[in-house]
């Protein structure tokens, strides 16, 4: 359900490793799943949510985070007893039980995050071995059976990624910072270079740097996308913003001020801490 | 003058291009140029300013930004007539006429910038194809000679660059843009995780995000370099941090008070700011 980068990318891979004899594709756009069968991602396609999962043993809900309560309300009495539904939202909060609720009891739900999108999105971005090397989170709700887990774990191990299990409002938090909030600076990076003057913005299209390429990279993500994915994970991200904004303002204060030891000390403490977070 | 990335890179790309038969490189302290040594980045070296440049037909000042007054006067009675004397200083301002001025008359002195740099620093970092399908801008000083231009022009292009010539007001409205804002929005990311809660730390750790990864990158420079950098173009940079600060503040605000439609224009905005100044 939705073949963007994500949806498409368990269809390719799940297929490369004998995982699904078919994948049908929903989506709501005929354009969109024009070019998915042009690109060869699905067996077949449809508009029709029911009929896409009628006959599914695995349900994939890789839509906009907000259009899932919908698409689940609409399935969930098409859906064929022991099927196994996922989600792959990058926010999770409450959604994860919400969904389980609109379930009925005779399918398997498990909650899955792959930390594996990059600023390319739908269908052209979709590529069968995306999640290999990478992880994947699976926030436990209530009623999740090991049988369930189990079998989403397969799937992903099956994909090429590693899988962790993580509450979901630790998970919330963590992608805050690990993601959300590098999402927010770039983007705020990029707007703040939307009025340079001609003559400088015409000389800086001449200068690439890898510095602003990648410091804005994920700016060019889906506008759409992280559009829900700040406003559903607002509770977490928004004091994470306060922190980035406090952090700018004490380094431009110490340039204004031309207090060197000041700054030093600020350009040390973002060098200690990304240190401690960020893999060599 | 300054055996680091740059100093060294251009040490080791010279003598790979044919350029230089001797490369001697100045350091003020032994345990570096031991490291010099080691990597086999220059024929010999001295901790004299005058010894290095005795016999030299080209001098780099490849120096912190603020060590290269003290250089330039140190050097200037021992400077071998109808030598090349250039700098590779990323800020320029009143800096590159403040140099000439302090040289005889019997030497030429040209400006440079290579954008070359990496957020690694120090002569490990030196590599003698840094420079290799780069720019380097120069910045034409008063009393600069088409005979200087050209020996410079000649050096960059031996050594894999190409070579732009810019007035050095714009050069540093330019580079506050490409360069030193995206290093300060890394910095201050980074340092806004600093104070994570210890258990999201921890998971953070296990997460690695490309997103992240990418958008702090340079963060983990030499915070001495950029310090000093940001106070040398405190005129440029902070109307642009401002700006940044602004921005960030928007879509703090639109993400509060749930503002789908303004927080979407912000990220548009964003996304189209970057798709006018980075090439794809």
């Amino acid at each position: 359900m939705g073949i963007g980068q994500l949806g498409g990318s368990i269809a390719l891979g799940g297929r490369a490793a004998g995982l699904f004899d078919w994948v049908t594709g929903f989506g709501r756009r005929d354009d969109s799943l024009q070019r998915v069968r042009a690109l060869g991602l699905c067996d077949a396609t449809t508009t029709s949510a029911t009929a896409a999962v009628a006959d599914a043993d695995t349900v994939v809900l890789a839509v906009p985070l907000r259009a899932i309560p919908g698409i689940v309300d609409s399935i969930a009495n098409a859906l064929r007893p022991g099927a196994l539904i996922i989600d792959v939202g990058s926010v999770k909060g409450t959604a994860p039980r919400d969904i389980e609720a609109r379930l009925p009891p005779t399918v398997m739900f498990v909650s899955c995050h792959p930390l594996a999108g990059s600023e390319h999105f739908g269908p052209d971005a979709a590529r069968a071995d995306l999640f290999a090397g990478r992880r994947c989170l699976i926030c436990p709700t209530p009623r999740i059976s090991a049988a369930a887990l189990e079998r989403a774990r397969a799937l992903w191990q099956a994909l090429g990624a590693e899988v962790l299990t993580m509450p979901a409002d630790l998970h919330d938090r963590v992608m805050a910072a690990v993601s959300h909030l590098p999402h927010v600076a770039a983007y705020a990076l990029a707007g703040a270079l939307g009025q340079l003057a001609p003559e400088v913005e015409s000389a800086a299209r001449d200068l690439p740097t890898t510095s602003l390429r990648d410091t804005s990279r994920v700016a060019a993500s889906s506008s759409a996308m992280w559009q829900d994915i700040f406003l559903e994970n607002r509770a977490a991200l928004l004091p994470l913003i306060d922190a980035l904004a406090t952090r700018l303002d004490e380094i431009k204060e110490a340039i204004a001020t031309g207090n060197d030891a000041r700054l030093g000390a600020l350009l040390d403490a973002g060098r200690a801490s990304r240190a401690r977070i960020v893999p060599a």
